[in-house]
């Protein structure tokens, strides 16, 4: 008699943003006359770069020439590829081999798939408010979860506590949904309190690219030891618009060590390459050869450009909350802006406000765990005219 | 202080492929002068159709214009795929909804994390010899396995026996490794016995295309009952030559449920939607569109037309290996030729022997479970020239 995970049942019944799709999916059918503004998911709405499309172009012919016609690939991604994310790394300060770099088909796999790695007796400090998979690929392993307080007083950047004990440690700078970036000087605090106690940092970059302030570290390894003590998770989502192409990037050091219940001491690097090559089969060969395109001057420049772009819509929303006296988080290091929900309003309560009223989809705090209660979490990813009449809507009905 | 799975202490060191990939590559460096013929990983060598190559340039096309580009996508694929794949499977007889159907970046990858959504107390069985991935993938979570053997009595298609008490049975039909597939009659009966004992089944359809003979069923769908026991797993690697280009899809039925441990009933269908939704985030859309070229009447012919010259290098490998006297089975619904050893020599001896003596790549039966010894796997996915000279190659030096 086959049994089912029984923690799967311990999991809330919709996942945040299929809910959100479901309520805006009712408001569209209802009213079909209303021009919705979609601030809500952080999809990305500007097409590839022309130095990615032109080397996926040409990816695709090669598929289709014997000569230049490309099978299985490596599980952990092409060379040409590690050796530019390598290029990139140094261009932040941090020396990586090829082999501690694995390209996989997105952020999100990747770190759902890291929970794999680990013994389910690992207990998980999270974040509250933060990035809801992180909760729920731990609850579908029956891990005991704990969470940390983002606040406005510590600017929702949660530091360590030495009475918490936890063994599993995520990180997410800048904040996804806060847009909250650690400082060097806090990242070495984690990064001590980490290795002081065993614990693994699993640290989501997935926003850097985002980061124009020299202060705030693009990837933890900028802190001396974080290679004994921190997996990193990045993506060309937001640094290049891939949310619909997938490809994202894992760094596991050759210095990252821990033991098994028995005893034994493994390498985490071999653990998910063995993880990678039994479970996994590589990204698509004209994906990589697009992200490689990420890398060029002209990929550079490209995609800079992008991030301008959104970068100057959060800087229209903000310049709009500034006026309107509403207290945020975010919007400089980061596409995502996180607002106090304005007279007192529940999460929710403003997400249907805003729906109904303005017919403008955002996130609701809640939905990233309680803290973030009585907060909405609002992207820069929309096209300038909407965000303009978004904010044109909010000085209007707000 | 964290604490690592300690299940992937109990894996084998090196994957089978890797093993391989090592020997001939020192082979290779010692003998420059030596022209290797290789037979052995399942990866085809014909390029991409030119209907999926037009598909996927019109795609890439889309993705760098911004009124066409797409970012996420339905984390389960996209409806127009969905609906190609309802439409091919009811050319085979099966009706299934959309909803039943999830496309991924691969069967290996589905194989895998199907684990994820059972308990691990299951008991899982498994055909000897067998695709290592259902192995492996299972002692990652620590679960018991026990073993059918395939022998040449059985025709590598072991039956039910119903003294053995397993949660969890991996079908792969045809067969890799050893090319052999079950009748309609053979998975009615593996039907029967999985509901009588509330276990499920995975089967592994990926070499469907293959089965030309109107017995050999496509899908376990075909079989009565098997809605409420079975989860099918297939792909367009060997369909359509997408081993580099990555797109597979399970099929969940609605009317498969379980329990959990404690007693809740559980539809699977939703739990791998929980499970997809939450640690993957979906196919990039340029592959679902070729993936869907592969449907049409020019796709279907293209790719028709690599299966039959696929089909006519096992021909050629068969004729030689009658002629020879040399036992195998396989060869007509499958790309795999399961041989025995000659001389009586061990799996991976031969393959030795072979590698110096003929400069030719096979995969060791014994990399495929204990009763693949004796055995080795060669593959039809080479050109037809490359076939021919090995098999000039057998006739002289075996």
């Amino acid at each position: 008699m086959a049994i089912v995970n029984g923690n799967y049942s311990n999991l809330q019944q919709s996942y945040l943003f299929t809910e959100i799709a479901h309520r805006v999916a009712k408001f569209a059918q209802e009213h079909p006359e209303k021009k919705i503004i979609k601030m809500g998911i952080g999809d990305v709405t500007l097409p590839l770069a022309p130095a990615v499309i032109k080397a996926m172009t040409k990816a695709v012919a090669e598929m289709g020439v014997k000569e230049t016609f490309r099978g299985y690939g490596p599980e952990q991604g092409y060379d040409f590829l590690h050796e530019a994310l390598v290029k990139y790394y140094a261009s932040h300060g941090v020396t990586l081999s090829t082999t501690e770099i694995f390209v996989s088909d997105g952020a999100k796999s990747d770190c759902g798939n890291l929970t794999d790695i680990f013994d389910d007796s690992d207990v998980i400090l999270l974040p509250d408010p933060v990035y809801p998979v992180y909760a729920d690929t731990n609850i579908m392993r029956g891990r005991k979860i704990l969470y940390m307080n983002g606040t406005p007083e510590n600017g929702f950047l949660p530091m360590p506590n030495s009475s918490i004990k936890a063994d599993i440690i995520y990180l997410c700078s800048p904040n996804n949904p806060t847009g909250a970036a650690y400082t060097k000087e806090q990242l070495t605090e984690w990064v001590e309190f980490a290795n002081k106690n065993d614990a693994v940092i699993l640290f989501d970059a997935a926003y850097e690219s985002f980061i124009t302030n020299p202060d705030i570290p693009h990837s933890i390894y900028v802190v001396p030891g974080a290679e004994k003590c921190a997996i990193e998770i990045s993506s060309f989502s937001k640094t290049a618009g891939f949310t619909g192409t997938r490809c994202g990037y894992t760094v596991v050091p050759h210095a990252l060590k821990r033991k098994t219940p028995q005893g034994a001491e493994m390498e985490l690097n071999k653990m998910w390459l063995r993880r990678q090559t039994t479970k996994f089969n590589g990204v698509n060969y004209i994906v990589q050869r697009g992200a490689e395109a990420v890398f060029t001057p002209e990929g550079q420049a490209e995609c800079g450009a992008m991030l301008d772009y959104y970068r100057e819509n959060a800087r229209i929303m903000m310049e709009t909350l500034d006026t309107k006296g509403i207290k945020y988080f975010g919007g400089v290091y980061s596409p995502y802006i996180w607002m106090q929900c304005p007279n007192g309003m529940g999460s929710w309560e403003f997400f249907d406000y805003l729906l109904t009223n303005l017919a403008i989809v955002g996130t609701p705090g809640e939905g990233f765990g309680k803290m973030g209660e009585g907060y909405f979490r609002l992207t820069a990813f929309g096209s300038k005219e909407g965000t303009q009449e978004a904010m044109e809507r909010f000085n209007k009905g707000l």
